[in-house]
């Protein structure tokens, strides 16, 4: 047997190792200096200190609106006793205070009389001038080296007299994108191509960190190829990124390549998702660091931000951008494998008062895990998992503010809550609504737990031939409230012209029929059950039953792509992939909430948005959905 | 007397009336929509819902590098009792799985014979294969509308499809500097002119949250030139800032010229710095929206991030971007004004396992109080202030990491400490020397009530003659531990040949010499005192005795100008600008900490550093420096 050359180095120990080797391969330790305008230089991080080359304010100045006065000349005024002042001048916020003067009076607190300026209050000297240097004196120490240059610095650079300021450039990341199954985006794909969505992700990555990034062409999986290209773009390069091909299969040149072009410092890290990562230099005058970046894009991703990232702040000598975090109960159970950080995407929203974090799917190619996550949590190689409810601390992608007033949906998956999520956000920036699809059952147990505010349900009991209902009982007891959002068709989804003629449920049994399901407490497998109990079919008959996907588009998904003839779904899911539909029932969706909620403000959005006639036409144009009852409270 | 005719708006009411007055006057809800690449569409908002056009993964394809079997051909397999399966294909990570087969076993796992591929464990259906549509299923939902679109949003829109994306256009920002003072950066300076660095700030912040910015010419002040420009730019803007002109005085138009122009919303609002900001529309097909914006650069920042911010997310139709936050305790009172939300910038430290805030100093004029700002913290409206060592609430300017890692100072002021502040971050871009100049009595006192890692102090006890270590004894006991920075000369600054003929102290109370003063509590000033004592000058001989500076180089700055004619101060500040020195005396200046920190692994970077013969070397050249006992333990 073939045993895995990749090794798990633990994250700080890579970047250590790695360290190390670019120092040894002349890799240089700072990328160069430039000059640039004040204007020109905000993102950069200066390479060296700046010192205040004049005052500013560069004279005393009025801090107010008023006349400059003496303070030797209002002694004694007061309301009943003014003082009548003759010497004096008018000034502006911002005027140089004469040189004869040595305090400001406020326009307010002056009358003027045509004998002078009566004032009823003695001033002390200096009230309302503001120094020379009250902001910052000439030679003071206004910026240290590795600062990296926002708006106000500049301005303040520019107020003390620095009009040009010496900077790291922007370093230069090359990305080579490799295999011969990748295509460039927008190519028409033949089966087994892959899109180079990757270069685009990691060029974007780079240069959301302030850095200029270029994409070489496609390079196919042919090792003197790949030599040649990541020679080249080292010689260009302070950061060469190589994709795929990291990890041990048969086309996985990449440590190979790097070693031909220099070295190997570390192949492998302790770090789940990513971990065949290569750490390595290209030989060179001087020396240039490469990543290989493993291709699953979730692997990519989080390989820029571990790896990447903080190398190009220290080319630059600035801090790496840091996350803000938060505290978080968790919403489930999440083991992790002992020897490796756990990299789990969570997405969080604030129920009864508590930060929740609901873990997504942890596959390395469910890029989409990482666009819905509002955050990261990170599962050190030195422990198990988190038993559910844990108090974690969660990395923020998205802010505390808008997480605050998302709406939490966890449960059964229809497409009706993606339009009105998108409904509510276009109506209102600030609402967001955020569905996880675990499930009717499921989304019933996570809102008894308090994991969410709403439970999309659709499921069947069996006993009684009721919808949601029973089921709200016996978990939640009076304390909940049903809403109804939809009636729905469920049926049979069948390749367009429905080839195998399939007529319902007794036809899943029929020899050569290859069914695709959903998973264990999906409303839509509690249907199938009970369908196939009311028959007394054996499900081991049925060929695919094992097979489970978790949404209704999955299922559309793989009948389309010929990989099941059936499976039963919603009709909006054919419609979208333009399949036939083979009705089976009509069944209701019901929202599922704490009688409590019902009159929470985040909520009332939701709500208004179920009486628009807009949104309901929205809803019956998918196909299958009736809105006769939507909205209507039904416990 | 006049009123001023600016009113205090509360923030929240302000952005209320002139939501209003927008849609009243016809500006656009939202800036137009464009089409772009995905590639380009980073940093933009969608302007309406991403579905997904095809599945991704297209295909069921292999999880793993391995072999794609039938699983039912490997029943029965286990370690003692391998099945040889003949009907297989290799195949590599994001492969497809071909339609003859079901499942995937592991390269590792399998053992190659010349019979066949032998495995040593049965595997279930499924195994290994990423189902198509696993990470997102053609016709989902994979962003909302007012999504701010991020590097892994685009790559998953491409994943799935999406070549092009609606996103709402950049906003345009056009910035109208006004002001007869008002220079260009880089011009050269009468008295009273005054650099536009606010145009420089504000289009760099209107930059950084995503939008094209435009700089007029400086217009004059003059209401129908400025009338015109206003006109000029709100057609082709989305938000105009009118700069400076904005509050009650002689040659402030701002308000008369919008109302000109268009309409006056507000005019003042209840926010300090900052608040007499105008809000503004300008009459036009569609209406233009515009600030008038104060002149003060604390204040104009401010008024971009409170008014302008949120309404240029509202034209993309996305949620403003958020500070993070967290809690800290406040290292001194702070009082406030009851009717005007305060906002405070604080420097942050972990002193003592606590986030400690100090404030800094609140003048509008103080840009750098911005610069040195670690959070910005408000005192609402409907408060007088807070006690010291209150909990509050701080929006970051910088991550905790960093703030974590910082060297809190704070004391008296001496230009050594920003020679090491600049050295240390050379070093490490993660280490920050923070120093804030209270003088050497409130440094001991901050140290004392846990608020700093160092005190720096050069503080004369008249009665023993002693620097430093008496009030050490008095304020913190035996629990504190002293190094010793430098000795350093202290004397009288004079302008360049010394035109009064100065010799000492005794000759300050000559008739017609202005002095310049240190603040109470500050060692300098501790120094002058002494002096004067052991001579039995009376202080209120002393012209200028009353004004106070904070820093050494205000002092020298003062004289430089001509403000004043001498202060006492070292030998560096002299030379900084210029100017002539008297000696007074040579002094230590010391650093004070808590006994425990000597070892803190916080502060082992900056006693390495003063043992590094460059810094000593760096230090003597500042000129009356002496580093003969630097870095030695004195308690």
């Amino acid at each position: 047997m073939n045993s895995p050359y990749v090794s798990d180095v633990p994250a700080a120990q890579a970047h250590a190792a790695w360290r190390e080797a670019r120092a040894a391969a002349g890799c240089p330790a700072r990328v160069g200096a430039i000059r640039l305008p004040v204007g020109d230089a905000v993102g950069r991080v200066t390479a060296e200190p700046v010192w205040a080359q004049r005052s500013s304010p560069a004279f005393d100045s009025s801090g107010m609106d008023g006349i400059a006065v003496r303070a030797a000349d209002t002694v004694g005024a007061s309301e009943t006793t003014p003082v009548v002042v003759t010497d004096f001048e008018v000034v502006d916020t911002g005027d140089p205070v004469p040189p004869a003067y040595d305090a400001v009076v406020m326009r307010e607190h002056v009358h003027h009389t045509p004998d002078g300026a009566e004032l009823h209050a003695a001033v002390p000297p200096y009230q309302h001038v503001r120094s020379i240097g009250e902001d910052i004196s000439a030679a003071e120490l206004l910026l240290p080296e590795g600062h990296r240059l926002r708006p106000v610095d500049v301005a303040a650079c520019a107020a003390a007299g620095v009009t040009e300021l010496a900077v790291r450039r922007a370093p230069v990341v090359v990305i080579i994108p490799t295999g011969d199954e990748i295509r460039p985006i927008g190519a028409q794909l033949q089966p087994g191509d892959i899109l180079d969505t990757n270069s685009l992700m990691l060029a974007a990555q780079a240069r959301e960190v302030g850095c200029e990034a270029r994409v070489t062409d496609i390079v196919p999986d042919d090792p003197a190829a790949i030599t040649a290209e990541l020679r080249a773009a080292a010689a260009e390069a302070d950061l060469v990124l190589l994709i795929a091909g990291s990890s041990a299969g048969r086309d996985d040149y990449t440590a190979r390549v790097v070693a031909e072009a220099g070295s190997v410092a570390v192949h492998g890290v302790a770090v789940r998702p990513g971990h065949p990562v290569v750490l390595g230099t290209v030989t060179g005058e001087p020396g240039t660091p490469v990543i290989g970046v493993p291709g699953y894009p979730v692997s990519a991703a989080l390989t820029f931000d571990i790896f990447a990232a903080p190398t190009l702040a220290e080319l630059e000598g600035a801090a790496t951008r840091e996350r803000p975090s938060t505290t978080a109960r968790l919403a489930r159970k999440l083991p992790s494998v002992v020897g490796m950080d756990d990299w789990v995407r969570v997405r969080l929203g604030r129920v009864q008062d508590r930060i929740v974090a609901t873990p997504l799917p942890r596959g390395a190619g469910v890029l989409t895990s990482l666009v819905r996550a509002d955050g990261l949590l990170v599962v050190p190689a030195g422990i198990e998992g988190h038993h559910a409810g844990s108090e974690v601390r969660v990395d923020l992608l998205r802010g505390l503010g808008e997480i605050n007033r998302t709406i939490v949906a966890i449960g059964s998956h229809d497409l009706v809550l993606d339009l009105a999520a998108s409904a509510l956000r276009a109506a209102d920036p600030l609402v967001t609504l955020a569905s996880s699809n675990v499930g009717s059952l499921g989304g019933l147990v996570a809102l008894r737990d308090g994991l969410c505010h709403l439970a999309g349900s659709h499921l069947l009991d069996p006993a009684t031939g009721e919808y949601t209902l029973p089921y709200v009982d016996k978990l939640l007891g009076t304390d909940a409230a049903v809403i109804r959002l939809v009636h729905r068709d469920q049926g049979l989804i069948v390749a367009p012209g429905n080839p195998l003629g399939l007529t319902g449920i007794a036809d899943l049994t029929r020899p050569g029929v290859r069914y695709v399901n959903r998973q264990r407490g999906a409303g839509t497998r509690a249907l199938l059950d009970h369908e196939l109990t009311r028959r007394t079919i054996d499900p081991s008959t049925i060929s695919g039953y094992a097979r489970e996907e978790h949404t209704h588009l999955a299922v559309a998904a793989a009948v389309s792509a010929d990989r099941a003839d059936t499976g039963l779904g919603i009709l909006a899911a054919a419609r979208a992939f333009g399949l036939d539909f083979v009705p089976v029932a009509q069944e209701p969706y019901d929202l599922v909430l704490r009688a409590d909620d019902v009159s929470h403000e985040l909520l009332a959005p939701l709500w208004d948005l179920l009486e628009t006639a807009d949104f309901r036409t929205g809803i019956e144009e998918l196909g299958g959905y009736s809105c006769t009852e939507t909205g209507k409270r039904i416990r």
